[in-house]
């Protein structure tokens, strides 16, 4: 086994941290590891959690933070950054409250930036979850912050995903947030202790039940929580559990692995023509209008 | 030139719309057109048009319509929807308001659902496009709902992107929304007869101005709309008409053709891979996690 992996098997906290450093610059040097990183791993419940700024989601990942280590497990975390250099500020800002856990050996937090590239983003926050895995953290915790596209795609690496609402957000903020919904294995009202929680549950649980999508799959979940006082946390804790069998069911995990397959592919290809002699001139050929661009492509990969 | 093409290029709505027909349900008969497609149009200007539901986004698009009929132009929209059914109800309850220009004959307005596919979705857009403009219409209105994936990869398609606000959103709702401000050439803060439109259009300025992205590009401008009064909708003209040379010059548009020849290689090497005998095995193998898919991307596409 190479080296980086050993030490990693061996629960080292720095050989991991530099791991992941390499991980998030691309650097590739990590290629060659992928095989082993890959299967290294003891198979951790990849869980990823998402939600609107403004729903408590960094507080309420610390209430469960503190749950799965009241049951003894060592939990992994990656925080990634949507690429937005409007939104970095806020989302820096949220890290703080994690510094509770910091101390605690058998918790790992990770904040890692996207780089924007279509696949990028997914593509490195598979690799890292690998990484939690081979180095014994289970569950890797995958938060995303905002309801961009990168928070779905992050979310398609998850195996169980929930999503965060607040209660007291306007019709225009469910509205744009109904993306997040479709993605959703579990939602948490969080701030359950406001005014409006339990309706705004009833209210989510009614769309949810009356919706076209996903026709083949119950409605997911709908709990409440106020995670300050960690009240429903340890409910939710258990939702996220018991979907741990539903993700590893045949047809949901090869639809998972579909979906990495076909990002790789997607970046792989696009790595090879730009790489091919006649890129810059089958661009100009396509900008000019001369070339369309799915012929240009057929061309490029042959 | 194909059949098609010639009626379209004689200004026909009827060949027009069942064309639109056939591109939005991917009819494979649709591919060999591409080519003389792409090429027959007059270079008609795509701008792009999105923006949070309650910012008032359809009616700027209906009073951008009356003005550009005013300048003599022929309008070609196309509306997008999402693909979530959590929102097409409160999408289509919007198109009611296009009906103004129903009777208009030198107004085009096609809605189209979205696939979700990955891709799929900017795909389809661009050729529709390419469409509207071959039947002569220019400029193309591509206007979208939402805030999510498939509204920044249809940003991607036009040349040039208007993003919509209302001054009263809340703090939450701007960061939610400032995935949408990237891909932002102009933004119209709209609602402009409201308290609060002209200090949002200052403070949007200002995080312009200081945010670290797109460095090698000037901010977009701000302007102040007021669509029902149409106040501020022909200086937004003008701004959309002044950024049509900047979208073409020869760097901007190099990146859109990478970027629209990037998704049509993810999309053919997709759907090679998945017909490929060793597709389904090399699927249980990554679930199974006895296969990273890198490697296994890189076997598909050999």
């Amino acid at each position: 086994m190479n080296d980086a992996l050993t030490e990693l098997a061996m629960g080292g906290r720095r050989p991991l941290a530099r791991l992941l450093t390499r991980i998030e610059n691309g650097d590739p040097s990590v290629r060659p590891l992928l095989p082993e990183l890959f299967t290294a791993g003891h198979g951790a419940h990849v869980v990823g959690i998402t939600g609107p700024p403004g729903s408590g989601k960094s507080t309420l990942v610390n209430s469960l933070i503190t749950e799965w280590r009241r049951r003894g497990k060592r939990v992994g975390i990656l925080a990634v950054d949507p690429s937005s250099p409007y939104t970095r500020g806020a989302i820096l800002g949220d890290r703080i409250r994690m510094m509770e856990h910091a101390a605690d050996r058998d918790v790992f937090m990770r904040s890692m930036a996207s780089r924007g590239e279509l696949g990028g983003i997914a593509a490195t926050t598979w690799i890292a979850a690998a990484a939690l895995d081979a180095a014994g953290y289970d569950p890797v915790l995958i938060e995303t912050v905002g309801a961009g596209q990168s928070e779905v795609e992050v979310a398609r690496v998850a195996e169980t995903t929930v999503v965060v609402e607040a209660p007291e957000m306007g019709d225009e903020v469910q509205a744009i947030k109904a993306g997040l919904l479709e993605v959703a294995d579990i939602i948490a009202v969080n701030k359950g202790d406001r005014p409006g929680a339990d309706r705004a549950a009833r209210q989510l649980r009614a769309m949810l039940s009356t919706a076209g999508g996903r026709v083949e799959r119950k409605p997911p979940p709908v709990m409440v929580t106020t995670a300050v006082t960690a009240d429903g946390v340890a409910a939710l804790a258990d939702a996220i559990e018991a979907h741990r069998s539903v993700a590893r069911e045949p047809l949901e995990a090869k639809e998972r692995a579909a979906n990495q397959v076909r990002r790789a592919l997607a970046e792989l290809a696009g790595r090879r023509a730009a790489d091919d002699p006649s890129w810059d001139e089958t661009l100009r050929a396509v900008a000019d209008r001369e070339l369309d661009p799915l012929t240009a492509a057929e061309c490029l990969l042959g």
